[in-house]
């Protein structure tokens, strides 16, 4: 039998790259050295079929390109640079609609204050864009340079765009979210400023992200009353039959920032932020519930190419 | 009715991006100043249905999705700082196809000493492979800066890719310049050191640069016996029913350097290379054949979208 890439899985196959090749720093970013500084840099490719739901406009595809890719930057704490853009469009794509995904892109990249300064046009089947963010960091933010009791904080609310992708009605906060995500790049330079022990963005998930960060020896402590989940958000997925926790935690797409700081460098943090919990001794990650019972959190993130 | 993209054709349409945007350079790569030297960033991607012919190898597939950014680099006159790897594979992509692609990669990044730095995965209907190569230059060479009476010369030969790519037989140097074509990385560097007035790299065939690099007021005289053409290359062409002439000026693909230099600084230049003609005042891209005869040159250039 031949192994196909959906027997091992994207984990495995990036592990694999990572272990041929001596110069990956397995963070949000790539990171390199320069004079007194770091060459912050990171791509991310959108296919049309895969990541642009239905609903989504044109405008939105572009703007949400470079919110993907600036939101690795934010991750890291760092100062943007620059942004190139490849795309590959089918030949009958409507010139309206082109436009449209270009105004995207310029839109998100002056409210970044990114200047887009290259790129690479090709034809395709379906749209792709494969986007490029470039920044500056003097000290890079790291995923996991958390210390024991550090608290946990989110920015924003997590959960949103993964109960608006399963909304019909358009223009509110949840299908926006889902459809225009913004990345928090301010926020990241600022929580780097205040003494951040660590950060990544959330993308696949809060337990996802919190198995990514995770490191021997240590574990985390996750409150679902600091969650800020309203009797809103609860009603709407229940009404869907959702499991609001579910969506929570195991769906992404917020671009919401996940990071860790000393209870000493909290007031030094001048951003709108939630405490969610504390980095433990455990080994593992845990929630405790509303009613006070405590559980472990299942790492079931979204994974290409595994078999279904 | 509805205008498509393929009514107005690529190069319409990155010049409606670069109109609208302020911060793209036209240039091989995109430039941003960094305190004393500038950053080199360009992105190029390649889809296994549009860019990879049935024989290419996985490997060779890897291989090549370095190759085309580090060109764009030696374009420049860069030196590589580091390489980014966004590629979406099938799920029942076999697993050995996919470590041979990345060792491709990896061995393309040896070769031109451009570390593997960081990238991105995903899955898709085909191999997408969009690279990003990062590089250093304090003084970049660009496309369009020559002088009247600069010299204009090519390493290595071109139109060897456009010959490969239709035999059937394999392992001869036309088909290896097809499927593993080589960056001239190092050569730009010694280009730029030498003092050359401009560069650009060969990728949609001579004629096509030649327009790309023009500008108002200037023209470019090529002699068809200073382009090296063997008698074994216009048997082989002549054999497969192709126009030797056609091949060399209208096909890419060999990755070769075009580039002008002053005759004062050609006693500088220490790599191997061909004057193949002279920057001249007729405002007209011309070829003299070997027959003594001169013509104006058309600009056919292979071009994405355009309505066939």
């Amino acid at each position: 039998m031949t192994l196909k890439v959906s027997d091992i899985g994207e984990k495995e196959l990036v592990k694999y790259i990572i272990a041929n090749s001596n110069d990956i720093v397995p963070d949000d970013t790539a990171i390199t050295k320069l004079n007194d500084s770091n060459l912050i840099s990171t791509c991310d490719m959108l296919i049309q079929s895969r990541h642009f739901p239905e609903n989504m406009s044109y405008f939105e595809m572009g703007f949400k390109s470079v919110t993907v890719n600036v939101s690795d930057l934010a991750a890291m704490g760092a100062e943007p640079l620059g942004f190139l853009l490849s795309i590959a469009i089918p030949k009958d794509l409507p010139l309206d609609a082109f436009k449209k995904i270009i105004e995207g892109v310029l839109d998100a990249c002056n409210f970044y204050s990114i200047p887009l300064i290259g790129g690479d046009m090709n034809e395709a089947s379906e749209i792709i864009i494969s986007g490029t963010a470039l920044g500056l960091c003097d000290d890079p933010l790291m995923k996991n340079t958390y210390s024991l009791d550090d608290l946990i904080l989110i920015t924003g609310d997590i959960g949103h765009a993964a109960l608006g992708f399963n909304m019909d009605s358009p223009d509110n906060i949840y299908v926006n979210k889902a459809l225009k995500p913004i990345a928090r790049l301010n926020e990241g330079i600022l929580i780097k400023k205040a003494g951040a022990s660590s950060a990544t963005d959330i993308t696949d998930g809060l337990a996802s992200e919190l198995y990514e960060i995770k490191k021997d020896g240590f574990g985390f402590m996750i409150y679902e009353e600091m969650l800020g989940i309203s009797d809103e958000y609860k009603n709407i997925s229940d009404n869907l039959n959702l499991d609001y926790l579910d969506l929570i935690l195991h769906v992404g797409e917020d671009f919401e920032l996940l990071f860790t700081i000393s209870e000493d460098n909290l007031e030094n943090l001048d951003i709108d932020y939630k405490i969610i919990g504390k980095v433990t001794s455990s080994d593992k990650v845990e929630i405790t519930f509303e009613n006070g019972f405590s559980q472990e959190i299942k790492n079931k993130g979204y994974e290409h190419y595994v078999s279904e």
